[in-house]
């Protein structure tokens, strides 16, 4: 389906005359929003605006829903399953251009921003306060865009994901109107959980021009650590152990061989090709000192003979660069490489069975695809390193997601821990929530009783 | 509005098949089921059914939703804002009998339960397992009536409310359709948060039939502590110093002079009648201690002369019921009283002023109302000790209600931070919440177009 040509006309005249330059119908602005990192093909929109206000995003909403057209918003292009894609042409809101943090309240540990701010923007401006917002999804995402995908990534096994650190959102809904979801106070039990419903409704039910973010105060001391195991399981089993211990980590990532033969050549690091752990504890002196010996104990336990910790600053970072680069570092392991990331969720219990299964089906196909994962919350994913043009290779690689998929759900899991559903994982929905779609399909339809907002995506 | 004496006839006879003698029209049974513990009115349903699974409730459903009539479940009516009273007469679904803890997964820190488990009862059932379920909101409300008003209470400050605490519902829809909203992954991306929908939705969109729970590790070590000031403002600044210091408190409760007095004489204490706060401390035992040491550095900087803590289970047990009773006992200054109870919540940088307003209003009124509160969430309780059948009294506590929370909802804050709104917040949405309670009956509209789950609540 796409956009009547008369229609797209008289669209555009509208909003030229409301933006200006900031309305834009060139190939090169249409091609670079008609997709985010992933391997889904690029749809372009039919016409890109830049956003400056609520008020704007209100006004071009009601021209579309005037003229029944398709409305995607975009944030910084860095979602992972095709979220941005205009499979039905249509009006393409980047909000990047919205990036102020409007309030930052020291004293109640919150701020509010606009949906372009990205997440190193808003934790350099933080600094000085002695705050900072703890959702690190990696990439340098912008805030709407977290929200809107329920972003979380290495931090969540301590401070939650997007979904427990967003207080308030403000919504221009699919007729123009605009709400706010919610106040300041940190619970509340006044109606429906607007709020959440929004949060992971990736761009479907309406668009966010603002965010009341929880803020945290700067641990007093941070430590970081490395350590490298034997094989998969005895990584896993520590992870598992250091969770049940009830031990505040902030931070437990799982990187397999692969993956740490890849950062070791990316990132120029030296680490033993082994499956390893990257830690980080925040707490007191002493608190970050206790965690980190009792992590230590219980790594060797399961075989690990060199773990690390410091809190030295500089070392820190390096490891996690090298962490969240990553992706980089796979598809570096090959010339002229796409990527595909996928990922999956399974209670803890079943994280080293997922993941053994997992490898077991990577060492009998010939596709590359290293093994990283927030394994704290039993969330991993895989990055399939492939020849996008090579239809072999991509058949292989939706085998080889479909049947981890499966084993996600089988182990009362969930397709995806992080990335959302977007295009490529609404076929698995079904499967892993029954009836439940149909009631998400009633939501839609009746917030969104024409389908304008970013339709094609989740159901 | 009332459901027509032949369709209730028709129901009855239907439900009697169905549920042999556990489905009562008996006067006593409807009258203990049509009131919780608020002030509000009785309105008891015309008949009471005790449901024994999941599947007895979708049929029970699917018989009213064919016949138009209103349902209204029903858990250990403990809600203080009239969330049961059936306002159109109906059919309630007492939930009580469905008290099985299904599954205790330790290692993944979970559990599934039906929805009339007791938290008492699961915690009892817990303690050999070394886990515990955290929220406590005082009474000891059922697990599904907890979920339902999306509950939190005295350990909300560390452990969060209902909302960040459940991973999954069964959930019965308005035509009788049974729905999971999620597994058992600690979180997940995967559509819409059908979950915390469901959570605080007070019986409106479905019936909560079975619960996945996140449990956690009981610490190492805890700790109590109580402390009293010279006056409400330095206890308050002392709490928002301990909380802005990212101090991890379990638990942090401040009672005022009048509810402090309340308790001694109901408990038999002898603190000192000042504004004071009750504490306790989670951790190893080095955390707990370091935690307890530092609270009260701050305490004595507000003029606390008296910070006292403890590790023993004796002392802590004593003072944790002398708080859950702390309603009793503002209830026990007069004879023959009721009670109102009402709850707000600021961002804690308002907390101070909040209260203090609050409290000139009560030394203008001749009314009595404590003021307890989870001060660290910025939530407190104000409980009017009153005649019910006195009007002057009724509309004084009307006014002050209205005045307290029209002074929270102005310092961005809500009308109620965990009671729910029931039928005693309905009227103060529109003011906090402006268009996004149209939001709210658009999807009320959509989930139950009959409107029969629990009609007359929350919109």
């Amino acid at each position: 389906m796409s956009v009547n040509a008369d229609t797209l006309g008289t669209v555009k005249a509208k909003l030229q005359e409301l933006l200006g330059d900031r309305c834009s119908t060139a190939d090169a602005v249409r091609e670079q929003h008609g997709k985010d990192e992933s391997w889904h093909e690029v749809c372009p929109p039919d016409i890109v605006c830049l956003a400056h206000s609520t008020e704007e995003v209100s006004k071009i909403v009601t021209l579309c829903a005037d003229h029944k057209v398709p409305i995607i918003p975009f944030g910084a292009g860095t979602s992972l399953e095709g979220h941005v894609n205009a499979v039905e042409g249509g009006v393409c809101i980047d909000l990047g251009q919205m990036n102020e943090i409007l309030t930052v309240n020291t004293e109640d540990l919150d701020c509010v921003v606009q949906p372009g701010v990205r997440r190193k923007q808003l934790n350099e401006y933080l600094r000085d306060t002695g705050l900072f917002f703890p959702i690190d999804p990696g990439a340098d995402a912008s805030i709407g865009g977290m929200a809107s995908t329920r972003a979380s990534g290495t931090n969540a096994v301590r401070y939650g994901t997007m979904r427990e650190n967003i207080l308030n959102l403000t919504v221009v809904l699919p007729d123009g109107k605009i709400i706010k979801t919610g106040g300041r106070a940190k619970k509340s039990a006044a109606g429906y959980d607007l709020t959440k419903l929004y949060i992971g409704s990736e761009g479907t039910l309406g668009i966010i021009t603002e965010v009341t973010l929880r803020l945290y105060g700067i641990p007093e001391a941070i430590a970081a650590a490395t350590v490298s195991f034997p094989d998969i399981e005895s990584a896993v089993q520590s992870v598992i152990l250091t969770i049940q211990s009830g031990i505040p980590v902030a931070r437990i990532e799982l990187l397999d061989e692969v993956q740490i033969d890849a950062i070791n050549k990316y990132s120029g690091l030296d680490l033993p090709v082994q499956p390893s752990l990257f830690l980080e504890f925040h707490g007191s002196e002493n608190g970050a000192q206790e965690q980190s010996e009792m992590v230590g104990e219980i790594c060797k336990e399961f075989g690990a003979e060199d773990f690390k910790w410091t809190t030295q600053a500089e070392d820190r970072t390096k490891l996690w660069q090298a962490r969240h680069d990553a992706a980089y570092a796979a598809r570096a392991l090959r010339n002229n490489a796409s990527m595909w990331a996928t990922d999956v969720c399974v209670p803890i219990s079943r994280l080293a069975d997922c993941i053994m299964q997992t490898k077991e089906d990577l060492d009998q196909s010939d596709l590359i695809a290293p093994i990283v994962g927030h394994v704290g919350d039993g969330n991993f994913h895989l990055a399939f390193v492939l020849d996008k043009s090579n239809p072999e290779e991509m058949e292989e690689a939706e085998r080889l997601n479909a049947r981890l998929i499966k084993r996600a759900q089988g182990m009362d899991g969930t397709c995806t821990g992080e990335h959302g559903v977007g295009l490529g994982k609404k076929k698995y929905l079904k499967d892993e929530l029954g009836d439940a779609v149909e009631v998400m399909r009633v939501l839609k339809s009746a917030l969104d009783p024409q389908n304008i907002m970013n339709p094609g995506k989740i159901i």
